[in-house]
């Protein structure tokens, strides 16, 4: 199939075109990058847009349990869901989060459902790419919400923060002195702090939890973007299906908000500006890895300046200058 | 006065030459820049080393005092001390920490100490290659030791830390809860934690919070370049010279063990091998950001992907290839 035919039956919503649409992004040869640009931008003439929500938490406060949940929540109201997932450490595992469906039996067998596992094999530098064009898919072949996950952990979160319309931070009940666990600059990006497991004998940890964090998020600036009452603090139950309402009301609340302000779409151009200059960086200094000689003298370099015999200031110089005689190299991928 | 013979001057321990030649690398003219490079090369033939410490320290911490105290014990056992200061906020606020030597009065006297204070205008990015190439000068000068000095904020410790050969947190007595106050980032730097102000009555509160840190010192896992009891942390007074003697006799023997293990030249190498590529990297995105036709392509074709009108990676990709007709471009400053 070629990329027009593809893309055409992605925007009809044909879930296995866009299933190999996703694969096409993800590849890594250069064919298919070249590809994968036409495919994204065609599909993309549909202009549709689904509500994009990121929802981070380290292993075991309940992830799975709580997509599948709210998933279904969601595909009960008629609503179309697709479900990403992001896992850095999969690149070096081998293995990934979602990594079967298994983990939302129910979610993934709901016809109004796309859940889509972590790549196993991706090269680091190109997991942002991969989902934000992944995302740019599904919205594509006309889902409502775009759910993407990610572990609690390293800077996915920051990058799923700057794909997604609204950030969630799903936590588990702890005791008092685990406020500190989470890093202040994931606190900082939160729209919607959910905690998890109030239900049963954990619900009394799960509401002085909530209110600990309450009171933590009270204590940040006010971002232009919030609302009054958010970023905002509430407790959920996957298991029992509690509180998954009021949850998809203040994020409907809140994008509603944004968009009657501007910031909905002042925050969508920020986020594409980011992205464009992102990849400009990494395409520069992608020449610098690439075999070829350019990394040769870079490492031959290397040797001289670890050794002492050149500064690395002087060197550096030296390794620019070449690069303006530089009808040998190029910065496409 | 030339470059070879200031860089003559410089080896022969001319201060005033010394002085001239640091203002030259914090330069930001071009002619300067290649002037700067040719000296630093130059003055490094006397290949001489000194033993490099970065102190790290938040504001009123006593870190003019230790300095003060610290090198007069240094210089009184006839040891050449140059302090140096890195301070990332100058460039904003247009002030600078040793703004002025009064800080530092007695020790600014002593004919055996060289103090430079950070300088008020530096553009952000060429702090760290001021630095390097200000350390190098120092050294070329014939001192035993340069101290630089940052203030414990931002990014400037990291930096700091990869261009002394030991790395030192001056902290003040406090809370046994302020513990999380201090970044793990810079514990996990430390070679040395010295707790000020261990006199009179804030005599306890030091002892007490040089015990919570070294017990959290005792849960980071030993790094390889770490002899028995390393990473330490003391108490001493500024104020009476207390302490200072023995955290100088744990320099000392961290630095011989790190020479003898091969240490010492490894992490040496290392870093300069580190600030190399970091320079390149920096070369190589300047060209985004110095005026000129890439500079203006990205701004042109930002506004359009913020518009929606072309997708992030698609004119990324435009960019990339641009760059490959690059007669028009250069990758020097």
């Amino acid at each position: 199939m070629d990329v027009a035919s593809l893309a055409d039956a992605v925007t009809k919503g044909d879930r296995r075109a866009l299933a190999r649409a996703i694969t096409l992004v993800e590849s890594g040869r250069a064919d298919h990058r070249a590809q994968a640009l036409d495919l994204v931008a065609a599909a993309g003439h549909a202009g549709r847009q689904a509500l994009r929500i990121g929802l981070s938490g380290t292993p075991g406060v309940g992830k799975s349990t709580f997509i599948e949940a709210f998933g279904l929540m969601l595909t009960g109201q008629g609503l179309r869901v697709a479900v990403l997932a992001v896992d850095p450490s999969s690149a070096r595992s081998g293995g990934s989060i979602l990594g079967d469906k298994t983990r939302m039996e129910r979610l993934s067998r709901d016809p109004l459902a796309f859940i889509r596992p972590s790549p196993s094999q991706t090269h680091l530098g190109g997991v942002a790419r991969r989902t934000r064009e992944a995302v740019a898919l599904c919205e594509a072949a006309g889902f409502d919400v775009v759910l993407v996950e990610t572990v609690g952990v390293g800077q996915s979160e920051t990058m799923v923060a700057q794909l997604c319309d609204i950030f969630v931070l799903l936590l588990a009940p702890a005791g008092g002195d685990e406020l500190q666990g989470v890093k202040r600059g994931i606190m900082e990006m939160a729209d919607l702090i959910l905690v998890n497991k109030a239900d049963g004998e954990l619900k009394p940890a799960a509401l002085r939890t909530c209110a600990d964090y309450a009171g933590a998020l009270h204590l940040l600036r006010r971002r232009p973007q919030d609302p009054p009452g958010f970023p905002r603090a509430m407790t959920v139950s996957a298991l029992d299906s509690a509180g998954l309402a009021a949850a998809w009301d203040d994020m409907q609340a809140l994008t509603g908000w944004r968009r009657d302000h501007g910031h909905f779409t002042a925050t969508r151009a920020a986020q594409a500006r980011h992205w464009f200059e992102h990849e400009v960086r990494q395409g520069l200094l992608a020449i610098l890895t690439r075999p070829g000689p350019v990394r040769d003298s870079l490492a031959r370099l290397g040797d001289a300046v670890a050794r002492g015999q050149v500064t690395p200031e002087a060197a550096a110089a030296h390794i620019l200058a070449e690069l303006d005689q530089r009808s040998f190299i190029s910065f496409q991928t």
